[in-house]
């Protein structure tokens, strides 16, 4: 469904799923004067302390979705992991922001990476993977290192497995991942992880914010930088002209986070590679709370309302955010207490580990240091 | 009841009254992992659509107060309007804060102007006024131009009438502030109108935002600078350390702000004189969302909550602060579309006259412009 006019303040975004990104996302639509209806099947979803209506109900909930839809002016979503039947449903009734084909072509990794690669933007190589006998071939063909990756619902390193050394027994690597059909990615060496978060309108208006570096830990991201150190400006200009492709190829309306690794050729000249699209907005951006004009948040309400896209340009020198993961969030006493550390913690119950329980930003103004 | 122990993320914070002031609250406590609770009579209360649980109840309902306070960790409110039995069933049950008396303090406009003078604080002078008989000798000992306003239920102008020549008809004066006790004061020729936005914890701990210069129009507030132009630095901190002896002999805990008026004494030097108090955070707070280091809604949650307070260092040079008042706010799309200018809107159904319906924020970083 198309939407001829902007959403004005007073109006309700719908929001699928009841996570972190969904909490700040309603609470930047707040700021805007919008109201908020999330959709969640868990009853403890952080989304919904701050959102005016709430539905608690499955993903494949037909009858739920309906009337979830048409209660709301937009829908959009916090997580790409919702089944197409939904997307479906929704975009019939509502615009719904990034679009249901966007969704689809990002959230099949398969899918997605041939998508990039057919936009000519480098990619590790890939091989479909389907059975132990596809997993043997598609090594003989990519070589090791490389990783298998499930081609649907993965995230933060889940649905994957390295592989570094031959592959004696291909059934039971299979085995490990359920059996579900995979992708098999040539291992990139690369320098540093990278992502542009950027935004798209349905104007084809486009805002990206410096790219930044991420460093993970067991798979999850552990701090964001950004300007990211070591990326010279035309390399960073590459990465961002990137997104824009992607974006402008997606027809995307929203906030998205294409994930890169920056690598340097044998010439010396560093370039990027296209890791994965996350069709949403992403842990990588939660810097841009305080470090940017616009936060990541208020952007993507921006987008999906048909409104002017704000400035992505940083509020600071460089800007850091550290996620807390697990009991790291205990230490929240402690970051209070330090001047110029920005504290979100995201109400979740349980601290489990390697669960994602808030984040420390800290913006830097002033003369940045070498390296 | 007193709180022995700091309230921890996950906490719920029970917030009295569910306008503009309460929403904001209620977005600062959920970036720490804090839920909310909003009690306010009116179903389209703004607050009620970020806040996790709301009590629709009028302000004299005993057994939803009783209910409320029971719901809750620790207790504070967004307007100083609410029956002081109100207060004591809430502080019987929670911790309340700011505290009973300090609302009681300074929800009388003659016990507050009592107790400020009281401190050897200049006010204006001031005299009660209960009837006709009463405005007559008190004119006669202050002259005019002067002010009579209502003790109690006074905002924006409501409740005042200004008298600026000999009065013929005291009972008509007294009838249309229908016949309610008054307090009459002497009016102050002011250079500027400045307030001072600060916070107290229980253990004593201060922290106050630069000084800020309000223009109001209509006795509504208008605009607000920071920091308060031609206020010279040994005027900004006398006004300050003003703030901090009412705060302190208060025994004042959360956010409050301090109303006063900047005068030239016949020798040139600048003082300044306090008008009135405010047991809140306040309108001419609102700058510090994108203009300090700790928001005024994120101070009052850390003060109420027994945490160290935030740096109010100024993330800028100057910041200004427009409210939009009435069909101001359908100017929305033109102030998104400005770069460096923060829109906020409260989510108010009406633009009636006169009604706040949200706010513009503008951080100017770089060398201040003269005057």
């Amino acid at each position: 469904m198309s939407s001829p006019l902007p959403i004005a303040p007073g109006a309700t975004i719908g929001i699928i799923g009841g996570g972190q990104l969904g909490r700040m996302i309603a609470v930047a639509a707040a700021q805007y004067g919008l109201k908020c209806h999330v959709y969640c099947p868990d009853p403890d979803s952080p989304a919904f302390e701050v959102a005016g209506r709430r539905t608690i109900a499955a993903y494949d909930d037909a009858a739920a979705l309906r009337a979830f839809a048409e209660s709301v002016d937009v829908v959009t979503y916090e997580f790409e992991n919702i089944p197409s039947a939904a997307a479906e449903i929704l975009a019939a009734r509502r615009p719904l922001h990034p679009s249901a084909s966007a969704l689809a072509t990002t959230q099949d990794r398969l899918t997605e990476k041939s998508f990039v690669a057919g936009l000519g933007i480098p990619v590790a190589p890939f091989r479909a993977v389907d059975d132990a006998a596809g997993l043997a071939e598609a090594i003989r063909e990519i070589g090791l290192p490389a990783v298998l990756k499930t081609r649907r619902f993965g995230y933060d390193g889940k649905g994957q497995v390295m592989l570094r050394e031959a592959v004696a027994d291909p059934a039971a690597v299979m085995a490990s991942l359920r059996d579900q059909p995979c992708i098999l990615e040539g291992f990139v060496p690369f320098e540093a992880e990278v992502s542009v978060v950027a935004a798209r309108n349905a104007e084809g208006g486009f805002s990206a914010y410096a790219p930044c570096a991420n460093e993970h830990r067991h798979h999850i991201l552990a701090r964001t930088v950004v300007p990211a150190p070591g990326m010279a400006p035309e390399t960073a200009a590459e990465a961002v002209a990137i997104a824009r492709r992607i974006a402008d190829a997606l027809d995307y309306v929203g906030v998205l986070a294409v994930e890169m690794f920056l690598v340097r050729g044998t010439d010396g000249r560093a370039s990027v590679v296209v890791n994965e699209i996350a069709p949403r907005v992403h842990n990588s951006g939660h810097w841009t709370i305080e470090g940017a004009e616009t936060s990541q948040f208020a952007q993507h309400v921006r987008a999906i309302c048909g409104w002017p896209l704000g400035s992505a340009a940083l509020a600071g020198t460089t800007v850091e955010m550290l996620n807390l993961i697990g009991a790291e969030a205990d230490d929240w006493t402690r970051i209070l207490a330090e001047p110029g550390r920005h504290l979100h913690l995201y109400g979740k119950g349980e601290a489990r580990p390697g669960r994602k329980m808030g984040h420390v930003t800290r913006v830097t103004t002033g003369v940045a240091t070498g390296t």
